[in-house]
Formats: structure tokens, sequence, C-alpha cells
């Protein structure tokens, strides 16, 4: 494959970034585990989402730092991006291919360009977009936090889905060990995690029940390689949050417990 | 694996040939692009097929030389041939096996040996697939020519696939461009390419109204590596055109326009 | 990954024992192929299971030697033990991580334990197992036997399933051949395998019809690269036998034919 230059961008455009494709898909990847389309704020600081998805289970908050991108330019402005059409694009693009976002202020669409392709998307009316709460509003007692690999935990949620919807997720302060389990009709799993195979824990008694299937949908996007920190207490959301961009990036996702059965 | 020698062929056979299971698996796919079964005439020039898809959206011309096959011993002759059942038998084959072909002419089967494997292949009567009209006899006044790696065909097939079932392929005389677009309910998408991402360009205006479907049938079989030569025209078809097998060979698909919207 | 400790068993347990995941999975493909559950028999001498499928048209034996085994401490005793579910376990395995199994006495239940998981399965009571007829009862006047690789039994199979849904099996005592064909309605395939394309064969005449699904289904789990036996008679069961786990372990299974159509 040729290495395209992009087209030119609008010449007056209120937006005009560039990011590598893999740190966009990334993004994209995060977002739409739980979202189909988002509101999606540019200024100065970089880019902001909070979304939380349609059965008010689950919440993400991603900031991007402009060190994220290889050219940013934009005015303070609010974008309803649709992730799926999104994604698309990206599928045309290989690792870190730049793609270059701008917006057209006439027709209010976003041309996406990568590799010789230009997409013009329409974009969603960012009003139309339900607003999750605010997430700063929400004070959760956590007890204990947990540092492991991404690897780590995709293996846990994986056993727990083996036996059960339900998995408990907590730590074991006198062990310091981070363990997951779940009982099906007649088998049981564990999963325990201490010492070498933790990257950090701050240890307290800390237990919680969660949803399987939004546990892998959380964990699915984790780009591979992570450091993921998990913070848990007693019957209350869990916070998981991790790096993207190599650092220029940060999500956090929030899970609300189920209630014990 | 392996190499198994191949079955001695009937004695008295008016066809038998060996050729690379790669290039009878690139025949095979290229004319299975269009149809289930087609008129395969061998004479002393190698082998010719000419056929047409059902809805007469497509045709295809097809020519391998006697310097494609490892050896190549045949009366003139036109064979009626299953190309799905050829095509099983040759996912038995691995890489370049050497594929014999031997025609009984008692039983009117062919053979097929490759790797140890003798398979007996009932052939179609030919007089009942229907004939193409003749290529030679369509002359279209193509305004331009364009020659650009599959894989960056490829491409532009795919983007307008994401927006529209109807693509415009055309040329660009002013910026000696090939450009490939395409408008959906909301997005529109544009793939262009110029310069150095082309291998060739004689650049006149050309714009014609394809099918996604039909361009992506027609772009697949092309083997990764090649080199396609697209002949275009003002709302006429398009010429389609490749070499196989190291240049013994050769194809070219016609495809025609849709009335523009 | 990093690599977990395995978990302490019960202090008094009955049976532990600690095997490659890659043995075990071995063992729960080739016993998978015809049953859901099976009699797994624990003693001084090893594993041993016999086992029929539900039609009672094929069966199979094993046996494990200790030395297939890391740690092996058991009272003779006799598990009903849930293939698919221990298939699940070991998918969370890796290569060769081993996998401890450790029978709690007074749950009944089985703990395995892989790489920080504990899980703990229930098993089956062992009389609702249907026992098969005793394999060592029956004697067959086998005629031929042949050893090859499980790559060219593969593709023997494959072959035949091309065309047909039964495939005679049999050896060529004139041509020293093994011999797979079968007919479909309009075309036949013959897939023959002599000299350097066997590793040994003791050459009589047979011949039989099989169903080329239950082939399949014995083909499947053999490991690749495996040398198999087939021993062979006129219109008689076959045997197919080959070593697992480096030669510490022994399969066999024996396929009924089918009348000739």
């Amino acid at each position: 494959m040729t290495d395209a230059t992009l087209a030119a961008p609008p010449e007056e455009t209120p937006l005009h970034v560039v990011v590598p494709a893999s740190t966009l898909r990334t993004v994209v990847d995060v977002l739409g585990a739980l979202v189909e389309e988002c509101r999606m704020r540019f200024d100065a600081d970089g880019v902001h989402v909070a979304a939380m998805d349609p059965a008010t289970v689950a919440s993400v908050s991603l900031d991007l730092s402009p060190a994220a991108f290889e050219s940013y330019d934009v005015e303070e402005r609010t974008l309803g991006v649709p992730l799926e059409r999104l994604d698309d694009v990206l599928s045309m693009a290989s690792g870190d291919d730049p793609v270059q976002l701008a917006l057209d202020p006439e027709t209010r669409r976003l041309t996406v360009a990568v590799a010789g392709l230009d997409y013009t998307m329409a974009l969603v009316d960012p009003e139309a977009i339900r607003s999750p709460p605010d997430l700063a509003e929400m004070e959760f007692e956590y007890t204990a936090a947990v540092t492991l690999e991404s690897t780590a935990l995709s293996r846990s949620v994986r056993a727990a889905d083996m036996v059960s919807s339900h998995a408990t997720v907590g730590v074991d302060a006198d062990d310091e060990a981070f363990v997951v389990s779940a009982s099906g009709d007649t088998d049981d799993v564990r999963h325990r995690l201490a010492g070498d195979d933790l990257l950090d824990i701050d240890a307290g008694e800390a237990e919680s029940l969660f949803s399987v299937d939004y546990l892998t949908a959380l964990e699915r996007p984790i780009p591979s390689g992570s450091e993921v920190t998990l913070e848990l207490g007693m019957e209350i959301p869990m916070a998981l949050s991790f790096e993207i961009a190599a650092g220029a990036g940060q999500v956090e996702y929030a899970l609300s417990p189920r209630i014990a059965r």
C-alpha cells in the first residue's frame, strides 16, 4: 500500500486534527463497548467524552490530551459522533496511518481522511444524545485497589463466564489477593491472583457482585499489554481505569453492582 | 505431505494436461466470480473461456497459453466444466502441487489427479451452457485507461461499499487522478488515486456508475500483487484486465454500467 | 501470563494428580469424539477409559500410564467425567500449563486447578454411564495392517467426503497400497497410498464400507504428526490406534462397517 497524502482540510474549519489510526480505533472501541453514539467535546485540553450505557449500568469517562495527536487545531466544540460508522472508516486504515478529522462549518459534517480516502460523515445532534450523570459527583467509599495486567483480568472474566452470568469480584485483605468467583448450578470457579501475579494491591476487604456480560464488554476493548487499576468496595460500583495512547489518554469505566441473589 | 506421483492417464485420451494447482485455482476463482459452469475450449493455442453471468451484467474472457502448463497434450475439444466441484478437488492440493487433467473418451468424464488423489468428474454438456455474446464485436469508446495495484482497487471498492450499493468510477483528466466515489443516505465517500499511487494513467474524462456487488465479485479473485488495467469511458462498460500464471494467461472482465439514478 | 502456583489439594484426598494441559486436552478430544461423559478409572497402572458412542457404531479404549503425569497419587477409583465442562476449563490453560485434579472426598466433586484458577466440577454418577461391551472379547480376523501419518489419513477422509457419506477403506494386496474410495451420484474419488507414502504395510486383501462422518470424527482428534495404525479386514470393523502423551498413552478406536449398499 502506498502512503497516500492526506487531502487538504477545508480552508476555514473550527476543527482540524490528525491522529494515528490505532489511537482513534482504541477510542472508538472503548466507547463502543457502552454506546452507539456519543458527545465528543474538543477543547484546548484535548478530547473529553462521558457516556452511560442505555441500561444505566455502566459509564465511561475518556480524556485524550493534544499530545495524542499529530496535529491538533480546534475551537471549543462538541460533536455528536456515530461510533459504528467511524469504526467502518477506520477499518480501511492500517496500523498507525494518520487519520485527519476536519469539520465542515457549512454542512456540519465531519470529513475523515485516511490513506487516499475521504469519508464525509453526517454527525448526530449532540443535544439528542443523553447526558450521563456527572461522574465527579458520585463518590464511593472504595476499600481496596488492585492493579493487574489486562490479560489477567480477561482470564478472570472468562473463568466466571464458564459457570454463571454473575461474578463476585473482591479482595481478600488477609491474603492480599484479588479474587473473582462465580457459582453455577453444579460447578464453581474461583480465580485468585496475589503476589507477583498482581502489579500492585492496596488490600482491604471488598466484595461486590457484577454482571459477567458487562465485565466482558468492559475488558474487551482494553489494549493488550495495558495495566488496569480496579477500585473496589463492599456492594458498591467498581472503577476500572487504564491509559491509552501511550499515556496521553485516560479511560475510567464505572460498573454498578448487581443486588446479591 | 509426501509428494505422491500422479496416476498414469488413460492410454488413449484426447486431452492430457498437467498444471500447477495454484494456476488452476486462479482460473476457477476468476470464472467462478460470474458463473457456476463454463465452456472450456482446449486447442493448440491453449485454453479459452468466454462466459457471462446469468444477469448478463458482466462477462469474462480468459486465455491460458500452453506455457502455463507443465505438460499440454490436447486434441481440439470443448468441455463443460462444473467449477465448484473442480474447486472442491483443488482444496485438496497445496501450493504448486501438479494437477493432472485427463479426459476419458469412453465415459466422457474428466479425471483430476493430484497428490495421490484421483477424482473422476462428470462433465456438463457444453451445448447446455449458454454462449456469451461475441465480446470482440462489442467496441466501446474508452476515453481513459488506468493501471493500478490490485490492493488499491480493492480498497476503492471496499470504501464505496461502506455507504452505497453503487459507485461512480472515473478519471479526473485535469488532475490525472483515478476516482471512485459513492453517496449514501447521510454519508459520502471518495477514494482518489494519482501520481505514485497509480502505475500508469492515460487520462481523459471518464465516469460511469457501477454495482458495488459486481465490482466486489470481480476484484476478489484477482491474485494479490497483480497489476490491473481499467479502461473507462462516459456511461459505458468498463474493461478490467490482468495477467495470471506469471504472464502465461490473460483475463478480461467487462462490466456494464448502471443507469445513473 | 505469569506462572501461577497451583492451589494446595484437599488434605486427605483419594486422588491427586498433575498433568500437562496439552495431554489432558488430547484425552478429552479423543473421548469427546464419541461421548459426552465417560467412566474414567484411576489405578496404580494409570488411567483407563472404555466408551462407546450412543449409536454403538464406534468405541474407544484409552490408557494413560502414570509416566504421563507430573504427579500421580491415587487410590483405585472410577470417576464419571463430564467431558465438555473439562474441555471448557482446559480452554483457560495455555500449552503445557500443569493442571491439577483433586477429588474432594466429602463433596465428591473434582477440583481442577490451572494457572491461578480453581474450578470445582460436579461429577456424574459412574453407574449412570453405559458400559461398553468388553472390547477384548471381540476378536476380528484382520487381514491387513497399515501405518501412516495422521495427515495422510485426514486427506483420505476429506477426499471421500467430497462425493459421498460412505467410503470404502481397504488394502490392495497386489500393489501393497492403502486405498480409500467413494462414489457419489456423478463423481468418484479414490485416494491411493503406497511405497514411501506409507510408514508400514502388512498387505492382504481388505475392504469394508464406513461412514465418512464417523471417520471424520475419529481422525480429527488425532494429534498432528502422529503415526496411525489401521487394522483392516473383509467387511469387519477397523481398528485405528495411535500413541498420545509422547508414548505414555495409547488409544484404540474400533469402527463398525456399514452394510454395503
